[in-house]
């Protein structure tokens, strides 16, 4: 009998929410595939769910196998079907490895002045203060350690929530605001 | 005779200045070369120049075909040899399709009370004076028309240098400097 050659990979994008990336989770993807009849020639339909099982961590990219799970015939070898894991876009964060990164928009003044403000984590019902008394410049980062995602070597640790500031500038100024200002600012 | 097949091309690495881009220049690029000998069989190594003529405003990647300037041998026909422009790094500018992209660094107190700044431009001898009164945020750009690079469509017409801003902060503010700042700014 002649070698039978395998169908090349059949590749679908699994969107995962940061949520269930710090969770981990179970996923249950349907697919329809055609399947050999007893004759060993004729095929049919068939669903079929496939369960995956997303571990805390699990980074984009990473990609999951099921072999020869492709449509069957009598000549080839069903394909592989490969789940590859993407990031839904989030409101709050972005991840970075096992950082997650938060954007704070606080006002110039708050900037100069200091403030504190309330970082949201990916549990909704744990929220944590950052006091913010130094001088917050545009390059400035401040860690809020244990709050980011799971390591995946070693789910038990977690990383950092990385906050960013975006500072809003004044779109104006008063002639006597910029007289105040330029009087106590060095250079 | 059997149908003679060509050799890759050969691809090297032009790097231009944006100086070059500007006014446009003549580069003469020295290659060696095996030649064939007049037996037809045995080749000896010959320097040649070539010379390239780059236009004003000659994109990065712009790709210069030299054909059949490889060597020469019985079997082969020779390769082309393609030069592909590419930026060398300049220390003040970078370029933005025909624009330039100038960083002006200024400070937090310049920004708010207002300046006047030296923006340089691809000339030595010429710099344009850029009067700052509005408050200057991270995000500003300020355009100063025709100081960019030549549009290679129609090069006796220039893009713009495009001026962004990085703003330094001071690193520290005193309780009294925070005082005055926080009683001036409204939020």
């Amino acid at each position: 009998p002649r070698k039978k050659t395998q169908d090349p990979p059949i590749e679908h994008e699994l969107f995962v929410t940061l949520e269930e990336v710090s969770n981990g989770t179970t996923k249950k993807m349907k697919i329809s595939r055609k399947v050999l009849n007893p004759d060993g020639r004729t095929t049919r339909v068939e669903d079929k769910v496939l369960t995956i099982d997303i571990k805390p961590g699990w980074k984009q990219g990473t990609k999951i196998t099921f072999p020869r799970e492709g449509d069957q015939s009598p000549s080839t070898i069903p394909a592989d079907i490969i789940f590859i894991i993407k990031d839904k876009p989030h409101q709050t964060f972005r991840r970075e490895g096992a950082d997650l990164i938060y954007n704070a928009k606080i006002t110039l003044k708050e900037a100069l002045c200091g403030t504190t403000i309330n970082v949201p984590t990916l549990d909704p019902s744990r929220v944590r203060k950052l006091q913010l008394n130094d001088v917050i410049k545009p390059t400035t980062e401040k860690r809020l350690s244990g709050d980011g995602l799971p390591n995946t070597k070693q789910p038990s640790t977690r990383g950092d929530i990385i906050v960013k500031f975006d500072i809003k500038f004044p779109d104006t100024l008063s002639k006597e605001q910029k007289e105040v200002i330029g009087s106590t600012l060095r250079n």
